[in-house]
């Protein structure tokens, strides 16, 4: 069931086509059986609808099915769904694939699509941010509850591994901290006026490009890299955030002079986002910081982002995205999805997190 | 079993103590029941040894055991094993862990310990290369068709998640190739004579702090990185290569004057270990590179290691190694434990490579 059907999502259908053979290889075949859209109507079809076609379809403006009556919630739909296929849901088959819009201020709607899934009895599976960053802990513990994976490697580094990582290849390992660049819109803008353009024109580069949200604010003000903190200090050190309770400054501070004075210096102004434990606490923290040129933040232009994890038994490594885009993300879901159906193969309920 | 008790293998069995209670969360309690050393002895109790305090024995110049008669090979010993504790190698709960020294021109003794090891129906764990670099596809079918284990984490970045990445956290993906800097005693070398030093005070260092390798032509004319470049290559692009069908230079025809020009152009020169499908063959190199300098691999400092992976559907990552040490590698036979482990509870038999 998809619950939002913008690029990602539509990416994500033609991505299942694309890997029929080692989904197949993974013992999974994948039928989707419903589509809720914002403004290209819904479809519900235990059945299974041609998601590709009506892909295409909605690229050409017109509609998913011949429902455009969208007055009920997502959730009122995905409620719905998990009725008309209880069958499915009951044998642990039913995966509500989420990536609405997010409202960055409260982590909704996508907060109420997890727990009506996830009520349904459905596995949820999501590209966005805001469960995570907002109600990490409430939403693992209703999965555990309801005996179904509750999945989100495309929150951060789109489909760059960072939760799977530190869930399936650091057992008995204890993460200590973070520290990273997380935000493509502001790093490109960084290294935009670095070269010389202004911060205004490397903004609506990135705004043109599809890249930076629409209200800039959300960038340039490190809201989206607080989240995205969360997220990460949330899963990987058992904090109890949410974005306000990162300390945040964001970048519209940053002139061109002091980048050059950094510069000059050999240094490079990032915005990074930090977590480390203090004895129970777990302090976050989005700011600008001047970097030493050698520091592997410094080194990241453009729209690349890096997470440097700290931890006690293999000191520091890094995880470095080069390239980024839709099929990135669409991809986090891809693995997401199979993670459900390994352990649908298993038996096993979902591993629990033990930090 | 422990097959070979040098560095590493001393630093996991106190890791083995020191991780017991996330050890036990994973429903594991571990036992050392053998240890075949090179000049220190041999003990085998299937009721148990205390490992830790043998451990420190050794380091006082000690012997683990009253039978320092080492004539048999550690094969012999690892047969013995096995046969001694038939009942637990039936239950799958027997393990080899192998730490060996490596002849690296053949991937001896530690290849035949594999077999024995599975022949005796245990799982094996290294952190040797050698397996992986002479013989991972006979000894994976080996593994299959015994139903056990076969895992070597630490071969490559010490206790890095490399291979378990691409396992676990990359599935439905193809890794198209990859390149990077993947010895410390070049790379080491290389910063130091950009600094200043000549290359035979680099090296020396190196060697004094038990880092290079004593022969120094398996570090500086590259054996080493093509190793660990045909470990990567058969892993992960599904190779058949040794270490000898890996192209290599190594870097002594390097001189101070090329790192300088290298450097007065904004360049830097660095081993680089890269391997890429080409229609059904793997092409695997190791060589000087000159790089420019925001390429990630001419930021990587002293005794830093890193891996930029090419994939289909991710673009390209990368996993950056900062430290490295004894706990790491350590840490790596601790992670392949768990594994082991965990596959056990799933009652599954090891996951095949796909790719």
């Amino acid at each position: 069931v998809l619950v939002g059907f913008g690029n990602v999502a539509r990416r994500f259908v033609r991505l299942l086509e694309e890997k029929r053979v080692p989904l197949s290889l993974e013992g999974l075949d994948t039928r989707v059986v419903g589509i809720a859209t914002r403004r290209h109507g819904r479809v519900l079809s235990p059945g299974g609808v041609d998601a590709v076609m009506l892909a295409g379809r909605v690229e050409s403006g017109g509609a998913v099915g011949p429902d455009t009556d969208t007055a009920g919630t997502a959730a009122t739909f995905i409620r719905e769904a998990a009725r008309r296929c209880a069958a499915a849901a009951r044998q642990h088959r039913l995966v509500v694939v989420e990536t609405t819009t997010l409202d960055i201020a409260r982590g909704q709607p996508a907060i109420r699509h997890v727990r009506a899934a996830l009520a349904g009895g459905a596995h949820v599976i999501t590209a966005n941010k805001g469960p995570v960053a907002f109600a990490y802990r409430a939403l693992a513990q209703a999965a555990t509850r309801a005996d179904r994976s509750f999945l989100f490697e495309g929150a951060v580094m789109d489909g760059i591994p960072i939760f799977n990582l530190a869930r399936e290849t650091l057992p008995a390992a204890t993460i200590t901290g973070f520290r990273g660049v997380v935000n493509s819109t502001t790093n490109y803008i960084l290294t935009s006026m670095e070269n010389g353009e202004t911060f205004d024109a490397a903004l609506a580069s990135m705004q043109r490009a599809g890249i930076a949200e629409a209200d800039a604010s959300f960038d340039v003000d490190g809201w989206d890299a607080a989240a995205k903190t969360a997220a990460l200090a949330n899963v990987l050190l058992g904090a109890r955030l949410t974005p306000a309770g990162v300390e945040r400054e964001g970048i519209r501070d940053i002139t061109a002079d002091r980048l050059d004075t950094a510069r000059a210096g050999g240094r490079r102004i990032k915005l990074v986002a930090s977590a480390e434990r203090s004895g129970r606490q777990v302090r976050a923290r989005v700011a600008p910081m001047e970097l030493p040129s050698d520091d592997l933040l410094a080194g990241l232009d453009g729209q690349q982002n890096a997470i440097i994890v700290q931890t006690d038994v293999l000191g520091e490594f890094a995880v470095v995205q080069r390239g980024s885009g839709l099929t990135q993300t669409a991809y986090a879901l891809l693995a997401d999805l199979i993670t459900v159906g390994r352990r649908m193969q298993r038996g096993s309920a979902p591993r629990r997190w033990r930090r």
